[in-house]
């Protein structure tokens, strides 16, 4: 499965083209100490290519030059925007050599328009500096974010198809007007209108004539330089439920069914995890190593023993409430009407306040908490996961990345590639009904179990009509027996998932050719739009089911 | 501007090309006699080409042979779903010649998900037959149409990007899942996903991979031979909003601001039509030559005598409610609240009840219209207007077609193009601010008065950040000097609006094959992905900015 045609190998590259590449990027935007290579090159995944160059543009005109030479001597450039998708891929490409792109210092917030609620930004903008600039300028909305590091690009991971957890979760979905570096060098401005004065370019979704942007997700077919992505209001108010499951294991299914129709009827908009118990410790412990017995799982006394140290149910769930006082009133209502009978519900958006009312629900909260048991892991995940809720990003949840690896999670300078923490996830997507989140319960329970790995899973709402069941191992990423592991892991789970109909929302770096294999005619019409416009394949060949090239 | 670099002609198709048709679809699928081309390719639009032949298939496989046999034998194939996409070309192709294939014997509805909330539905399945369907299998489920005819084509109007009423009035949004036969006979399936087994075809929407689907929107890249269409869950409760504008007109700017922030903060769900005088004349009166005293189009003296006859004001929309009653409740607050200073508001969602409370309800608002001065044609139109804001289809409103051009409104066989009824619609997209929208008003009006049309304008609301600008006019069909106005007039509003920065969000056929001439960069992009799946230039040639073929 990793890219088995691949046939490239790691050259060096030509005297002259380096030549040209610091003349239009400057020394210091050209990479090619191998030390250097080496760490920029890490990975999570247990998959990782060293570049023969990494190259840091910082304008649209720079990334055209690269582009430009890059066809001149048929040397692959493989884009990313910051590279932080961690345990996606992060920045290695799936080939050894060629030319690495790395967007970060493309940094630029274009414009707000808080009339029209979006903003224009270049692929280096982060979440922080988004939420930064809105909350400096009184904006009266706010940007979603993912939950993994506030440190990750806005637009690689809309490029991407990441997620978020506010109602303007579906970040591909938000992202309205781009420009393009085509694999040719040209800049494409895309909308259909009239180029260089589209009023509606960042308003209008649909354009005029085919719809080109969704050209640009997951792709290999231009580079995006800028795009307009759409802000949320900010409510009038807000709120913030606490969700954890004590019902019996099977009231699970008619739970998924009610959780459902709570999304259809508008009484849960934002985009929750519902995350199970394994998934909760990573964030509030460290791997108890001592429970483990000369096993490589945990066996279900010792996560029985370990969970109950810590307070925590077999599911919980965090959820953001949105609207005027009669919508929130609504959605407490019916949330507590329907969910009620599963577990224990506690609404807790009043911790936020930053006022003496805030400080004493918050004394309230850390007391209830400790009356039922719960580590102070809860209380301190609080504030970071309701500010997840209202776009304001955190690093709190990414630092479960050194959860096995390392001996206690890191208080700031996190780099989960760098300090080589090993993780992988995989997010098949599902129905959002019983029938298919309980069989993808029966798929992936064996396969963690065969490769002796603890079961971790988080239902992500993606819409009312779908769930990613998002599935991840810890590993050891110094230890080859252990990676092969994780590697088996992922191929089964890939495998079971798509046998079962069930395709990933997004590829890891390590099978991304591979990506469309199952709908060959896709792939087929992939190829031939990837021709079209990079005749050479130059451009990130191999993302995401696109022809690798065949030697370099 | 009307296909300018059109080069081909209208050549009777081979013998042994229409033997192959006959064989394909059966001798009653192949039409080639002339009277029936002519009346199968009458248009509203002062434009108009006549075929070599008319096909309807039947089928996917159908499809597939024609396109087959197309491509042996050169001969292009413009694919329509029904052509009822009145004002903007129905069924004609751009240029003359050819075969036209007439979707509409393509009308299975092959599923309805109750739990998911989708339907899949073949091109040929019309708002009536959608709609019909779900009331008669008790669907929680409500399909969102559009407001011209209820036989128009559910698919056939989203891939043209049309609009509906409803919270999912946006058509082509709310498409999920094609099967698309591409130019050389393929059938692609696009999401990604593992092809005849993907689970999430029709509830995930960006898939694996660039995301295909945008591709055959306004579109000539494959023909959609089945799609599946987010369906709306049905509220709890629905209310209707009647809103006439009476303040001052310096109001009307900050009118405008007001109305997309009850948008954005969701007090506004729906996606009403803010008509102008004129737009709601069309619908309550025929035209009153009478009044023009020699002139071609009403003075401001005589469109007020004739507007206060029927009670009508300046700006009049209707718009559904749609929640639980707690959210209900917000809506009409803030509607009060914040249109209140502009107007009348009246909310009449009672007059649907189909108990004695709906009948006296009905009689009220029939005495308070008169007492208000107004015709009976308000009373006649409300249940069909507050019907399309619950996904209920009418025949009501496409009736106007026949306002100018006959003496009266037909009860019963509408068809505007057979009919002979003149009209075109063109409607440019704006950013949703008073600044825009105003001058859209002044860049229209003068444009209007210089082509002597009576000023009509429906503002569209397309989202929280765009605006459709809908403007139309109304003329004589028969009459040559006529026609060349409305075509002299639609000219200069496409070139005003576009010089503004205001793309159209339809193009008509008449200007199809310049829809993308401001964005050079964007049509030769697609000019390549053209060369790549259709090198003979064979589906549709020139529709929406490809080119068109040098000659037949």
């Amino acid at each position: 499965m990793p890219n088995s045609n691949m046939q490239m190998e790691n050259k060096p590259l030509p005297a002259a083209l380096l030549e040209q590449l610091r003349a239009q990027l400057g020394p210091d935007g050209v990479l090619v100490d191998a030390g250097q290579l080496e760490v920029a090159s890490r990975t999570c995944i247990p998959y990782r290519e060293i570049p023969a160059a990494v190259v840091y543009p910082t304008s649209v005109e720079q990334v055209q030059s690269v582009v430009r030479t890059a066809n001149e001597f048929g040397v692959p450039v493989w884009p990313v925007s910051t590279g932080k998708n961690w345990g996606y891929g992060e920045k290695t490409a799936c080939y050894p050599g060629g030319i690495t792109m790395i967007l970060n210092r493309m940094n630029r917030i274009w414009h707000v328009d808080e009339e029209l609620g979006y903003a224009v930004v270049e692929p280096g903008v982060t979440y922080k500096q988004l939420n930064d600039y809105l909350k400096e300028h009184g904006s009266g909305f706010w940007a979603d974010t993912a939950g993994s590091t506030q440190y990750a690009s806005v637009l690689g991971n809309a490029l991407d198809k990441g997620r978020g957890l506010t109602p303007y979760a579906d970040h591909f979905g938000c992202l309205c007007g781009m420009d393009v570096v085509l694999p040719d060098g040209t800049l494409l401005e895309t909308g259909g209108g009239p180029q260089g004065n589209n009023e509606v370019r960042y308003t209008y979704k649909w354009g005029v004539g085919p719809y080109l942007d969704g050209l640009f997700a997951q792709s290999n077919l231009g580079i995006v330089v800028s795009a307009g992505i759409w802000l949320m209001p900010a409510p009038e108010r807000f709120d913030f439920a606490a969700f954890e499951y004590t019902a019996s294991e099977d009231e699970f299914g008619p739970f998924i069914d009610d959780l459902r129709r709570l999304v259809f009827a508008g009484a849960l908009r934002a985009r929750p995890h519902l995350a199970n118990d394994f998934a909760m410790m990573c964030i509030l412990s460290q791997y108890p190593h001592e429970l483990l017995g000369g096993a490589r799982c945990l066996s279900e006394e010792a996560a029985a023993v370990w969970r109950k140290r810590y307070g925590v149910a077999r599911w919980t769930f965090g959820c953001g409430l949105y609207g005027s006082p009669e919508e929130i009133k609504f959605q407490k209502r019916s949330i507590k009407r329907t969910l009620g009978r599963y577990g224990l519900i506690r609404f807790v958006g009043m911790s936020i306040k930053e006022n003496w009312l805030g400080q004493a629900f918050r004394q309230l909260v850390r007391i209830a908490n400790r009356m039922l048991g719960k580590a102070d892991g809860f209380y301190e995940a609080m504030i970071p996961a309701i500010n997840l809720f209202r776009g304001i990003p955190t690093d709190h949840f990414v630092r479960q990345a050194y959860f096995k690896s390392h001996k206690e999670k890191p208080s700031g300078d996190i780099d989960p590639a760098r300090d080589q923490c090993g993780f992988i996830w995989i997010g098949p997507v599902l129905p959002f009904t019983s029938r298919h989140v309980l069989r993808g319960m029966d798929l992936a329970k064996p396969i963690f179990a065969r490769h002796e790995f603890d079961f971790f899973v988080e239902v992500i709402i993606e819409s009312a009509r779908s769930v990613i069941f998002l599935a991840g191992v810890f590993y050891d990423r110094n230890d080859a027996a252990e990676a092969d592991r994780a590697k088996a892991w992922y191929h089964d789970m890939h495998e079971a998932f798509l046998q079962n109909g069930y395709p990933t929302y997004r590829a890891t770096t390590m099978n991304m050719a591979g990506a469309l294999d199952q709908n060959p005619v896709s792939k087929a019409v992939l190829g031939s739009l990837k021709q079209a416009l990079d005749p050479q394949n130059l451009i990130a060949p191999g993302r995401y089911g696109t022809p690798m090239r065949d030697s370099d």
